[in-house]
């Protein structure tokens, strides 16, 4: 069952062995169902130490769940959200946001994923004309879905600017971790701290059998959110399992362990292949994946052995992720591999 | 962390360690994300032998997702469903049906939370007339929150009532497995067998971690609900362990050993407290619960104890519920409680 | 083209010739469009001289526009309105309601098409639980879809009731003018005088084209309602045409002779069957429409001449409804045929 | 009340006098309510003259009604819609689509306001992809919000790619009869005739006090569209009414009177000033609209004594827009007014 590991995806990975551990060990006797018991308590207690002690954390089942239940928490139907065009909830979420929120969503063409204030200037406006959807939200990816990392005072002025306007600012962070540890910094340091308002924070491509957090930095929005959640069919009866993960990946630095080492490996592989003859690196290497541009044949070619994604195949450029889990040995046999078919 | 056993519900239960030890035996190595892998084809494979095999399977997170997604597969939003004024598509979604379908819900009084013929003929109405929404679906839960359960017929003739008028037949079969055990059938008598069109088949109640699967019984409605299921947020990324816990639940009959076990624990309750005085036990014990009328203040008492929900607090009546779990020492206890504190 | 005048109901009539009249004024060179207009905001003035100088007034297309657009200003998603069984919202807007909001709508049948506080408290429940939709909105119709109505203190009632507890009252008032002209008092007596939050007041019923009104009685929901109403498409590019028909209506006191004079057809009728032989009026008669069982042949041989309608075919009972445009030998006509036929 | 003819838009004017002839002309007596009538039917016999013997026919309110509702009759909510980015659906509803279809629309830059197969194909992809929203729809404005028109081979040509994908071709026409005059042709020429498969066929901006009209081309569509039309609070009770002015605009060419004298006039005003010195005209004049670029004060000092729409105040970007009701000596003074101010 279990195929080799490739570079397709962080969520081709399997659970944390610490994780794992967690679930087993709140396995015993019954506890009380939706969030109302013990485990998850402790877990929202760890949120509180890594994002600030006032933030308010509810569980959803996947990333698009936390995206969607996280922005309805700031937004009417009639306003919209801004985001870059190639953010997951624009292009991979199959319009559950369009759906369930009713809302617009706004996109913008970026050069590396990343919104700036004067990109999203350009695409916000019609405020007070009834006719026109009006701006509410920005919503970032961090890291981007190209890999990339807003720095914390990119997103302090991304910040600053949507509350100067009466916007709010939410951010994707279902690779929080990879950002985090990339910079050096905590979870806190480019979302709440930095002035995010609402937080979609990761943990399936982190280690997790499955699990992500919204994390509440207004703790007023909180009152609604049990009925966002439930409504929008996010609720977790053993609701203790979802928690324990989260209780493992935020105790000893799971976390930051986890996603260093996916870090590193990708970097490990652009190191081995940016010289190649044949492969060309678009992107800077600031998360877990590589991006590049190869001969379409020689993708198809490398794709026989391992599994990875043709991100645009207009230009040919491919995606390759690293995980929690990926080897050194699996960066190099695949390096070897690249070099050999690219040469 | 972990409470005793008690008598809430059946989603205070834990994992069962078939259905854990299946977890971890799959995670090992990458597999496919979003259900291409090897563990989800073998769950497939397993549900076809247990229900048919033509049956299209989609897992999704919880029931309430179940449920809305099969909905979604067989009406429009000016389309309604019909159902017990009981289901818990009805009372207990928090309007998750109305926000995602668009669809009016229709609901019956019933004596026994089941409908028949004449009580959905009772609330048919309009047909062609544009004011009116228009009847669709038929929707069941089998057994019914009320503990009762529908006979093969009764299922038979609701189907033929529904098909012959073009409409659908929907089952909520969040504890299907506690039906079909009690009745000495299979999955599929009371459900594909009997004309179901579209089942929500239950797992999380039954000793999964977290679980439940969409059952197509109409493989030509299989083609939109891949979109259906992602853009209503129910899409598991790590597949393969919402998998895992399913080929556990139907290999050698893990589903009717949990439900016939639980069902024991409820006759054994019963059997144990209905001569006591002060409890009237309400409605006939047809899968694991036991429902009853007792003095609101003895309740109370015995809620210090013993954990599960004051049913309608208007009458009195009380919901005792045991789990795959529940171990025939813990309803002698609670028995023993009940009968110290009703006497 | 024109039919006979009917007794089916008062939107088979046609246009009041004052309100045509009025259209045809302001029919002259240009105004600016969607309500910035003269007609407009002269229309608003008068609506401030019946209801109140603090009222917000917002004119939509039709009934189902207006209900919808006011209940949206007072809910949110998982919040639920509660209304008659019989309510227009409830069984003639094709689940509008349900689309637009998303929001559950919980019914409660009644004698006669009145909510009292205890039939609401009834079905007014799972406050703070999130499994439950929670209670935000009372709806009632003034007069009824049963053609009684509320007596001002019975309002005052459900808006305390709904008040205390943090809840709002909205009305359907598309035939309001009938219910005030047959109490002798002022639109805003039942209305915003009495604790009505959200009033749809109807004007196509009574003399116009078409057109009807939210009447905002707490001013903050205006801010958010132009964008309300425009995402729900009730916004007129020429509203000037809709106001105009508003300021006929509410000008010479035009409003309350056209219902006056409907009231008082149905009273006649009424008084001149209620002593026929197999001619069972059913519900008092308080606006502008008959409630009496006939036999169904009976029922079938008078619509060969005159339109009704049948309003349960389970009972035979058929509904004779009045306009503002009925002359007394229409009555007096029809009269004699039921009791010729009913004999 | 009425201001004096500007050049805002064509919806700032009346109702052309034989359209409020009409409505009057069928004011008389009872007629069925919701389409029912002689009238309506009448109505719907125009249409197929003009459209096609087998088009199905619907009235709405306004053109968002119209858009939203010919939209629903064609996609699933995880399907979507490609259009312009300038086109009314994306920028000028509120996000009405977005609310009431749950879809996604996506949107193409063009130059002049029309989409072409290599637009279109630019952004239709992921088909197949359950985490993406599936193409199905392209959405065409007929004349374009720029003032251009498409040509019958190049819709013919957006249709033949559509349908060869499966895929529909919807058309706002809120304008149609502004194109098909320009063109010389009649109202299917551009719509049916070429392919189109849904049309949105304006009224209320050619004359009607107002009244838009679904004209399906693909009659199988007709079961299911009253329900979608009443769902979305755009069904009419006095229906006559509506009817009525499309009658009369179906008669004796009212239509292609009253667009021709229209774009007659634009081209006046276009040929009057553009070789103004400071007045650079940016699209070519193929409706009833003149797009220029002229000087922000001068545009301001024009303001106060003409209405007229800044289109884009990045560029300065004014829109003039004349209307049936334009007159020779308007243009002439407006025109003069603009050297005056310009120079």
């Amino acid at each position: 069952m279990s195929a080799p590991r490739g570079f397709a995806s962080d969520n081709y990975s399997g659970i944390h062995p610490e994780v794992l551990a967690r679930i087993a060990a709140v396995n015993a006797g019954h506890a009380p169902a939706y969030g109302a018991d013990e485990v998850t308590a402790r877990a929202v207690g760890l949120f509180r130490e890594h994002f600030g002690r006032d933030v308010e954390v509810f569980f959803t089942f996947n990333g698009t769940g936390a995206n969607v239940t996280g922005l309805q928490a700031l937004l009417a139907p009639y306003e919209h959200v801004i985001c870059a065009e190639s953010a997951h909830v624009n292009t991979d979420e199959c319009g559950a946001p369009e759906r369930f929120l009713g809302s617009k969503l706004v996109d913008v063409a970026t050069p590396d994923g990343k919104l700036t204030p004067d990109l999203v200037a350009s695409v916000a406006r019609g405020w007070g004309d009834q006719h026109h959807v009006q701006p509410r939200v920005v919503s970032v990816t961090q890291p981007t879905e190209l890999g990339t990392r807003y720095r914390v005072e990119e997103i302090a002025a991304l910040a600053e600017w949507a509350h100067g306007r009466d916007m709010y600012l939410h951010m994707d962070g279902s690779r929080l971790a990879n950002a985090a540890a990339g910079l050096g910094v905590g979870l806190a340091a480019t979302s709440g701290e930095a002035g995010v308002d609402v937080l979609s924070f990761g943990g399936t491509k982190n280690g997790l059998l499955g699990g992500e957090a919204v994390v509440l930095f207004r703790p007023e929005l909180a009152a609604r959110f049990p009925f966002i959640r439930k409504q929008a069919m996010q609720l977790a009866s053993k609701m203790r399992f979802t928690a324990a993960q989260f209780e493992a990946l935020l105790t000893d630095d799971l976390w930051r362990r986890n996603a260093a080492h996916a870090n590193a490996m990708a970097l490990r592989l652009e190191q081995a292949v940016r010289d190649v003859p044949g492969v060309a690196v678009t992107r800077p290497v600031e998360a877990n994946s590589v991006f590049a541009v190869v001969d379409p044949a020689a993708a198809e070619a490398l794709q026989e052995d391992y599994a990875f994604y043709v991100w645009d195949d207009r230009t040919g450029e491919v995606r390759w992720m690293t995980s929690f889990d990926t080897e050194p040995a699996d960066v190099d046999d695949f390096a070897a591999a690249i070099r050999r078919v690219c040469r």
